[in-house]
């Protein structure tokens, strides 16, 4: 079952918390979505919270204080992990079980204001973790405008391959490498070779780019052997983040055949800290991106009627880019696209579905990213290769710079957010990392 | 530093086990492989062990008992921990000076034989464990002769690709699914096309294979961002095990385009229980396979001396198929292949130096397997797809059944062992796995 709209989405709510009600921030009230979190200063002891305005809300420390009864108090208990993956091993019962008791606890008008300084933590004041171990990381190619571009950069004569609106294509990541976001990515080197060279070099990446994709956190898994109906496959999605899956497009094109990506992606994935829940996103979910004319059904293992009608979310993903120039004039970021995440051509409770077809057990907390979100437009092209055409067409700054692929000092941001009509914005916060020269040889 | 021979591997040595000095077992006193067991019928908590004989060492048993002092009294106190990692971790002088005092613990004529009863427990009453907590699983294709067959076959005008004899090629598996030795693997089902079909169908594998492949463990480490020079990517190898990277072929055929294989392989992956460590195996490295007439020399940030002296590791390992029939009848399995590890493109040291070079962490216990090793004969072809040369020429049984793929109720044995003269014979144990059939639609 997709979430439904319910009591904690309506707009009118309004938080005690002020900060959560400026029309302005990612995280109203509506949102509630959760985190890892430590104190700055504090020890190493990370704490599970729920991001309210500019505050984390401890959920430790309310329960503690007596906030949760029933079933949010097991739900609450499991925060006491240094990870969502408890949590996300419980189940969608009692997840919606403390989204419900957190709503009420931070309502305008609720008595749990007084405790206020006891419970709740300034964003500021603390260090955003990644929020669960993950034991697996699969990427998938989940948006067709993507695989176009590519394919056609890769294999101009056979762009997009036979299988794609058959397969949901996907490859294991690594998880060694995922980071937090803020987390500064150097620079890999790796082998490369120009087209008409004899040889290989080794070297710095030269063409070092990002992916703009979103990542679904599993929630209670699955059993090894046993595949999963796509009914059900819906049920195992806890919550969304933003993923930056960097990538070195010289290393790639040189070693990916016939294995696939491997160095040139492995070297660091930057994750946002919130993971928005399914139950947040449910006034968001949207029918699933129509297919062309002439395109196969789906087969009946990844077919659902409610996943065609609700599987898609609308959700909007943005690029932003500061260069180190822009960062020393103190100019603001710079926006290099947008795009639909509701353009995919697989939905997620496709991938999940796929990904456990053949038996694979799928654990709570393994990440399931979508693969570059790409739309028809090129300013919706969630890669610097799309958007330079691999370099061809280099994008020009407000401030005169140029850019082909990533230089060392520039920062890249994420942003995302659901808006419509009737509900309050939500948003995913910031995946942002920054480009560190490679090591001196 | 690849680790020399010592007293340890003194082919005179013998054991008060008395089953460890037959001359046939694989675990004599020069072995001692490491590996996790758990009491049967002995309730859930793991232990460390070392395998003599058909017996296990219960290493922290052997601890309480005070036969640990000094260095090798922090490395035992590791093996309290319920998987092998923390021990991983230590580095290459604890785990030597373990080694030491085991091979003197369980040496004729120690004072220890005493305390048999309280520190050993028979391999029959034990069941063995996945051996660590594998973070993250990559899988190489490093036997050229492998690559060149299944390319002969994928893309017959095009076998082995221009990257081939300059990347260590590699792509990243999955560790939920690993599985300890005697699990059963349940035959996948997913997408295949024929070629001359119009469209995939859904349902099980018709080409389930095996691949017979060695697995490093990585002990103390690499740290995110810093490449790691050869000498030291050979410091990192803890020890090795014997892996069963089943296969599904037309699964795979049809996937694996543009990133790799993925449902084809994810379902299950065996790994044998007993790690053999490098120091035990130091009496068996010889050089490097030479490369052929006119191949390129590795580049510089993969190329040791030491490593081409001493970097191959002379293991011979087999394939053992028993079919159910056989299996009803009382037959012996029957041997498929034997091939030489010595005989891969790379080397262990080259593959975990490659891994490093763009910066990619690697954790204690992650496991890095070698492909399928193949040598350049027929019955050293490490998997059936290349033995059967993907069904065309069938295995002829003793019993009159044939075999061109893996079929229900089929129990595939690896087994490995390192024989040279004036070294007493070490032994990897067994890689078991039997197939059941694909769920029920």
């Amino acid at each position: 079952m997709i979430p439904t709209v319910d009591e904690t989405h309506d707009p009118a709510l309004r938080s005690w918390v002020r900060s959560a009600n400026d029309g302005r921030t990612d995280f109203p009230i509506q949102n509630l979505p959760f985190g890892v979190f430590r104190h700055q200063g504090g020890g190493e002891r990370a704490h599970v919270g729920i991001a309210i305005g500019s505050m984390i809300l401890d959920v430790s420390a309310a329960m503690r204080l007596g906030y949760f009864t029933g079933d949010s108090a097991a739900a609450a208990r499991a925060c006491g992990a240094q990870c969502l993956n408890d949590l996300m091993e419980l189940g969608r019962p009692a997840w919606r079980a403390l989204r419900l008791a957190v709503s009420a606890l931070l309502r305008e008008g609720s008595s749990a204001e007084r405790d206020a300084d006891r419970m709740l933590v300034p964003m500021e004041d603390a260090d955003l973790l990644l929020p669960a171990r993950v034991g697996d990381y699969t990427d998938f190619y989940a948006s067709i405008h993507h695989a176009t571009n590519v394919g056609s950069m890769f294999r101009p004569d056979n762009p997009l391959l036979p299988n794609y609106k058959w397969v949901p294509i996907g490859y294991h990541g690594r998880s060694s490498s995922l980071l937090p976001s803020g987390s500064e990515v150097r620079r890999p080197s790796g082998q490369r070779k120009a087209p008409d060279a004899q040889a290989p070099v080794f070297g710095p990446s030269r063409s070092l780019d990002y992916e703009c994709e979103v990542g679904a956190f599993i929630g209670t898994g699955t059993t090894l052997g046993e595949a999963l109906g796509i009914r059900d496959a819906a049920e195992q999605l806890f919550g969304l983040c933003l993923v930056n899956d960097w990538s070195a497009r010289d290393i790639q094109s040189w070693e990916y055949q016939p294995l696939g990506p491997f160095l040139a992606k492995n070297f660091a994935t930057t994750l946002s800290p919130w993971v928005v829940t399914m139950e947040a996103l449910a006034p968001f979910r949207v029918h699933a991106a129509e297919r062309a004319e002439g395109d196969p059904a789906p087969l009946p293992y990844l077919r659902d009627d409610e996943d065609a009608e609700r599987g898609g979310v609308d959700l909007a993903v943005e690029v932003w880019l500061r260069t180190r120039t822009m960062r020393e004039r103190g100019a603001a970021p710079v926006r290099l696209s947008r795009a639909r995440f509701a353009d995919m051509y697989w939905t997620l409770a496709q991938l999940v579905a796929h990904h456990a077809s053949n038996g694979c057990n799928l654990r709570p907390g393994d990440l399931l990213a979508s693969g570059t979100i790409s739309g028809p437009e090129r300013d919706s092209r969630g890669c610097m290769l799309e958007l330079t055409w691999r370099g061809a067409e280099p994008v020009k700054l407000p401030d005169g710079e140029t850019r082909s692929f990533l230089e060392d000092g520039d920062e890249l941001i994420l942003r995302g957010e659901c808006v419509r009509d009737g509900f309050a914005r939500i948003g995913f916060g910031e995946c942002r990392g920054r480009i560190l020269p490679a090591p001196a040889a």
